[in-house]
């Protein structure tokens, strides 16, 4: 019997993906550039996992002996690293294929590579799948959040590999077709800014509660602890919880010893870039974004410290309890701005891209085996399905409902940190969004009038039908406006 | 006698440069690919200024004739559509050019363009400058500020033209040396974000003097009015101050009948692309940008107006002169915030994109011609004086100081705006980048322990060396930590 799929590239997270497929029932051949890594991998685990009797996995030296060992339509999964290594691969494995087969990209990759790799392959009679994967190392071995996009002829075929081995919540499977062109890996990239406004988020409200009340790190481990069990509850917050109670070797916590230096690099970036190119607003990832950044620039800060007038210290003597959960409520309300956000950038993605994007399926396949897991996402899953079509998350009873109940404490957090000079770009970043986007009038009046009286450049005016853009001289007598129609 | 330079391109501003080109005495020859726009533009501007001695222009109607014209080394100025168009005039050039001649783009090109062009152009023989101009249809005629990168050899040749048709303050040109290959491009591109940056500032201290104070906007004018003979003096208040004024047809002021939509695109959205990519924090410009956006989601925010809470309404209570200082301080301890940032990208720039550039040099050149012209870019080129090597402005004196004295003020407004739901993203987010930056310690130590805990990522510790890094098993029992030492 031959292979149902083909991995190619067994570093890490093909190793572990290859692992699962065997696990789940389906036979796998694998392949790796550097020579004798396949033939090494596949002796090593059929030793370990003799007595699984379903278990199969074949070794092939050569991307010729690879495609061979497949059955129709072959299904070449590459796990490799993202860029041109992808087109090295695709370059070798389209002369040994046939019409109908299909190559999986598992990695990173950029949408727009995606797009162009789904178009060229498509001219050949391939088909192209680029699958976003979230999980790590342990996801890849035993369920991660896959996200494929691409050719979607193709999607009958692998579907039931990659519903196998995905993370399931609820007994649903955490991969579900994204939809066309790079959407797989674009939804991806979303899901990684999206982290990065998370984990972010938590620094703040951690920030908050250390150096605005003055708890210690077992105290705010408490706290996060029990935020944990309510609409909280994430991954990100349990591991949090973890790191707050490690201690090192002399007993203290160990979060105390760490260098504030956090890298950033890729998908983060990608995502606010994008959104700056779509023009539509991801004020808080682009915040979470510049905060690494920030925290990049150490040797400036420390100068900066001595420098810089020092920041007010007070001991709190309000009510701790209250403001506890202001900022409880400061965090959950900025998440949900966060996520509000980045459905939004999708859905503009999707009409500018043509990806077709189904953002109920997004949220279920973010509920498990990835980074952003949690509770919280099967009610974005809900709001999507009471309205497919949702201009914005906040106009769900249930989001618009948590606004409300939230924006007393989240306005008191914002302003504990402004009063002690504690930075909180996101929660700040997040608060302006939500009092901006509800702001039937904002004074872009007066920029427009700006961009009139520097550059000519015109102006709507309330009491006219949209469409129709006045020019003033400013600085004439007045009344001297001329119109003209225009389509932008 | 021969032309001592050639315009390429008669829309509005290459008629206007060449027109101040030709009011200061140079022969200038003029090419346009429409035909019989260079003739007619030409005669009838010798009919207007037939009294003028000094005063010469050539019509040419191709290529070939308008590089005849030329004395050289020829001197080529093109005022064309960023883009392909700058190419395809380049390609035609190139053969009827001799080594040592200078092509000048003056156009809104892409910094990348730029330097692709400088370097393509270089192998052939030929300079290439790219030039960004600002000041519009006036300041093109009358004195723009003119910022030329790229080939150095090729200044000399026509520093005495361009220093001479751009603007002056204090009898200094405003027109340097800007650096080397797409320098002048990218250094136009920071102008044009700090401009989104300078606007959107001014619109948040608008909204909270008239929806925080209930002022009139009379009463705002008047303030506007007092402000702009202070620190804050520039053209944007300036021009605003001339737009607070006019009143509509009804007597009443223009600016409540013009629509809250502003448009973005292009250069204030590069700016902060670019940022993202060389990681440094820009916040200020990237709230602007989309603060830009969001202003554009105008139907989308009179639906939320409807759906979600009302933002709290409440009569202003307190001191209101003193809150009308506070708004001016959170104005003008933003604005240097912003223009810290973009002086801090370009550093990095520099660095990355090999300029050279020379810092006091740029604040010099916008201090005239251009759109964000003010008093305190002096201040800024004085920091230069002082130390061309300044890591950010706020390092400099005279900035520490006005951030010490403004910082009571800043934050008072700041907290208005979040009291009374009126957004003030700028202002925000430069009080948290402020507050980022004078911070020893942020929280992004626990995010590094998120990224080691989920992906392995390892961290440095306090208390080791930098470049040592450590990776902890967080579930474990604690102690079982393991470090390599590796060059990021």
């Amino acid at each position: 019997m031959k292979a149902q799929i083909g991995m190619v590239g067994l570093a890490v997270m093909g190793k572990n993906l290859a692992l699962n497929i065997r696990d789940h029932g389906f036979k796998v051949a694998v392949y790796e550039y550097a020579e004798g890594v396949a033939d090494a991998f596949v002796a090593v685990e059929a030793e370990n996992t003799a007595a699984i009797e379903s278990a199969e996995m074949i070794s092939t030296n050569s991307l010729q002996e690879l495609v061979d060992s497949l059955q129709t339509p072959r299904v070449v999964f590459m796990m490799v690293r993202a860029g041109d290594v992808v087109d090295f691969y695709i370059d070798r494995l389209v002369p040994l294929l046939s019409e109908g087969d299909i190559i999986v990209d598992g990695g990173n990759s950029l949408y727009t590579d995606t797009n162009r790799r789904v178009a060229a392959l498509s001219e050949k009679g391939l088909n192209f799948i680029g699958m976003g994967v979230s999980g790590g190392e342990e996801g890849a071995h035993y369920g991660a959040s896959m996200m494929p996009g691409g050719n979607r002829a193709a999607w009958a075929t692998v579907k039931p590999i990659f519903q196998a081995i995905s993370a399931h919540v609820d007994g649903e499977p955490c991969c579900h077709w994204v939809g066309d062109n790079g959407a797989g890996h674009y939804v991806k990239m979303v899901h990684n800014g999206i982290e990065y406004g998370d984990m972010q988020l938590i620094c703040e409200a951690y920030q908050l509660l250390s150096e605005g009340l003055g708890l210690s790190v077992d105290e705010i481990h408490d706290i996060f602890q029990e935020w944990n069990k309510g609409e909280l509850s994430s991954y990100l917050m349990e591991i949090t919880v973890d790191i707050l109670a490690y201690k090192d070797d002399d007993g203290l916590p160990l979060l105390g010893k760490i260098l504030d230096t956090a890298g950033q690099k890729g998908t983060g970036k990608w995502t606010g870039i994008d959104a700056l190119e779509l023009g539509i607003p991801l004020t808080l990832i682009g915040e979470a974004v510049f905060a690494r950044c920030l925290s990049w620039q150490k040797s400036e800060r420390v100068q900066a410290a001595k420098i810089l007038p020092k920041r007010p210290v007070a001991p709190f003597t309000g009510d701790k309890a209250e403001m506890i959960n202001a900022i409880h409520d400061a965090l959950y309300a900025s998440k949900i701005i966060s996520y509000a956000q980045g459905f939004r950038l999708m859905r503009e993605a999707s009409r500018e891209y043509k990806f077709a994007l189904n953002y109920g399926d997004i949220a279920l396949m973010w509920r498990g085996g990835c980074i952003i897991r949690s509770k919280f996402l099967k009610n974005i899953k809900q709001a999507y399905s009471n309205n497919h079509e949702l201009r914005n998350l906040l106009f769900d009873d249930f989001f618009a409902g948590v606004m409300e109940q939230s924006e007393v404490g989240w306005r008191k957090a914002v302003i504990l940190g402004i009063q002690l000079g504690i930075p909180t770009p996101t929660f700040s970043s997040a608060l302006a969004y939500f009092d901006g986007y509800r702001t039937e009038k904002l004074p872009a009046n007066l920029l427009q009038a700006q961009r009139d009286y520097f550059g000519s450049h015109t102006y709507e005016r309330i009491d006219k039908p949209r469409g129709e853009f006045f020019h003033t001289d400013w600085i004439g007598d007045g009344g001297n406006t001329s119109a003209t129609t225009y389509n932008v």
